[in-house]
């Protein structure tokens, strides 16, 4: 069966935002077992907006759609919906209960735009939103079930998986089919490099699609099948990941869709091992991501974001002659930051980097994108170097981040195997 | 004239990642002056890939296409572009020397794979793509111009801006209409009260439409206008931008689009000023945004991370009897924090956070969603004690972080004006 996803809103339309909800959705509606042909998105014109509504209708045997039910009056999807039915918008009383309870359980009064939020089109049925203020609803249009959501991406998440995927599965009955996904996450080879490696993979799993996507820094193998026995369909995938693992060897650092940091954290746990982080041109974005962790405080213990040079002599203990010999960017600097880091922390690990993030401060002998990163372990004290030509501070924050994570975990998965 | 945008790709159609091109390619269009209409998205199907460049074909002006240009098997919109114009596809020469190129400045040798990049529909215009390795193209289908562009966000903003946009500019001629647009950036207000307040702005503006958007946890009120006459235009958006601020108060941080980082940056920098950050709970984020401001080492010296007890009493000095005293999240230890981090790194100014992420770690006194912050001036030592009822640990990070920079933005100001 098939669905497609509408997105509604100015802002996106204009491109003053990224929408994010479309991804969020296909995955939803993709797990469930729906095909997902296509994604639109119109702006506040209710023209084009019913236009497109009755397209899908036609079409479509589900649709989601979101934006557009605000207090504002740029929030026209309601009567857009109302009249693509052929309906009147009524008030809805769940709904006014629902905006009500809101604002209750909040102590703050309800204003009479968010009264206009209660009234939906005739023969909708409303859809709870307990995190927010805009109710969303259900409503057959044509052979088509529509669920209209609100825009706010969480919002939107949490009434996605809490009524609109449990009564799509309702509706769909037993045509339920398994779709089965598997997502291998690579770090360090070129993206056509991986789609050669992995070429003969329909040809032994035929019935296995690799898809293959670059997500700056990252390259993702991403295997699909779908069918109707979940347990065939299982080993299949299995089989074929355990096929891209061996072709890809160790740059491949997950295959459940675990971040970097979550497998630095995993392999870390296994150990009971601490680290802590030095950070100069990666300026916390290693310390951010590792935080984003839940329960990382149990082997993260300290960050020391030592921008200035004082920073690294004063907090960190990098001795003056070898700033002075050899420069903030350098890999005897970055070992002993990241020797200091760890001794300063009592860690088990000190990981560092220095390196010139840009626009400014490159030299002919240090151009723009070069990184020196340093790991202090029980075993050992290591220098490396590396150049990186993305000439952009965003990308070099984040390959220079990655590239020291991914040389911790080389180390971690190495003293493991020993 | 009217524009459409068409994302290709089975990832993107699946949810497997978030689409960011449609927004980059809406705004540089709408910059241009032509109206962006629809987005749309479909998979790495022929038929349907098809079905929309037709459908598009017949219907807009101008359209940029991307994604599927690539050296996999899976890339196949150069082959839909030439099936749709009855054409094709060919062996382009120029397109053949661009990755031939490209592969040389970085002595690399090239793949058969990489070569099938080359091949091109009859009566396509390569357009050189110099920092990947997959050349664009465009081609008039119907009336209807079409750029073809790769999927990587980076190297397909660089061509839209390159070629792109001179071309459409070119075809245009004469027909260009000025669109102007303005957002004030606002932290700490609720949407539907800012929509009340901003809700008399087309009676006093008729010819400015505004949008209110929010993107946790700022909220973007953006004026729009249009029509032929450049000056008066920005005469009345700026009026209307004067107007809008004055209805919002110190709660707008920017009205040139400025984040509030940069606005931080910026009042420190007229200060002469420099910033140093303790960050319990934020875990480095405060500190990432902060350097993604090229020249940030200007003014900001160091973060410690401090997630461990010993990291706040080892490295920037808080007292163990005011931690056994108060606990790790307090306004007493934070503003500790606040000055110790200050006093470390010798900074005129010291921030702090300390607080509970979650999704563990709350207490009935202490919820998920408690940070305490601390603000070290030169001036004054102040703590000051939130609740957020976001209940998410990424969600959390964000407006503690937030929070805290706009504490020390409006000591900034209001010192400022003493």
């Amino acid at each position: 069966m098939f669905a497609e996803i509408l997105i509604t809103g100015q802002e996106i339309i204009a491109g003053d935002i990224v929408d994010s909800n479309s991804a969020q959705v296909a995955q939803m509606l993709t797990e469930v077992g729906l095909k997902v042909t296509r994604h639109h998105c119109v702006g506040d014109d209710i023209k084009s907006l019913i236009g497109v509504i009755k397209e899908i209708s036609m079409r479509a045997d589900f649709a989601v759609v979101t934006g557009g039910l605000g207090p504002t009056q740029d929030d026209i999807t309601a009567e857009a919906a109302a009249r693509s039915a052929g309906m009147d918008l009524i008030l809805d009383k769940s709904a006014l209960m629902s905006i009500e309870a809101y604002f209750k359980a909040r102590k703050r009064s309800i204003s009479d735009s968010n009264k206009k939020q209660a009234m939906l089109p005739a023969g909708a049925e409303c859809l709870d939103n307990p995190i927010g203020t805009a109710p969303g609803f259900y409503l057959k249009i044509e052979a088509c079930s529509f669920f209209f959501l609100p825009g706010v991406p969480f919002e939107m998440r949490a009434m996605l998986s809490d009524a609109v995927i449990p009564k799509i599965r309702d509706i769909m009955g037993s045509r339920e089919q398994v779709n089965l996904t598997k997502t291998i996450s690579i770090f360090g080879q070129a993206e056509a490099e991986i789609g050669e490696k992995l070429s003969g993979l329909s040809r032994q799993f035929p019935e296995v699609y690799v898809g293959i996507r670059a997500k700056f820094p990252e390259i993702y193998a991403k295997l699909y099948c779908h069918g109707k026995d979940r347990v065939r369909l299982e080993q299949r995938i299995e089989k074929a990941s355990g096929w891209v693992l061996k072709q890809i060897g160790d740059n491949a650092f997950s295959s459940s869709g675990k971040s970097m940091e979550a497998v630095i954290g995993k392999l870390l746990a296994r150990k009971k091992a601490t680290l802590a982080v030095a950070e100069s041109c990666t300026g916390g974005l290693i310390s951010h991501w590792l935080t984003n962790i839940p329960g990382s405080s149990d082997f993260f213990l300290f960050a020391g974001v030592t921008y200035s040079n004082n920073a690294k002599m004063d907090v960190i203990g990098v001795s003056s002659e070898i700033l002075n010999q050899y420069g903030a960017v350098h890999e005897e600097t970055a070992k002993q930051m990241a020797t200091g880091v760890k001794r300063v922390s009592g860690a088990t690990y000190g990981l560092s980097t220095s390196g010139i993030a840009g626009p400014s401060g490159g030299t002919e002998d240090k151009p723009v994108g070069t990184v020196c990163i340093g790991l202090a372990t029980p075993y050992a004290v290591k220098g490396f170097r590396f150049f990186f030509p993305f000439n952009r501070r965003s990308r070099n924050k984040k390959i220079f981040a990655m590239t020291a994570l991914d040389l911790l975990r080389k180390d971690l998965l190495s003293e493991s195997v020993v």
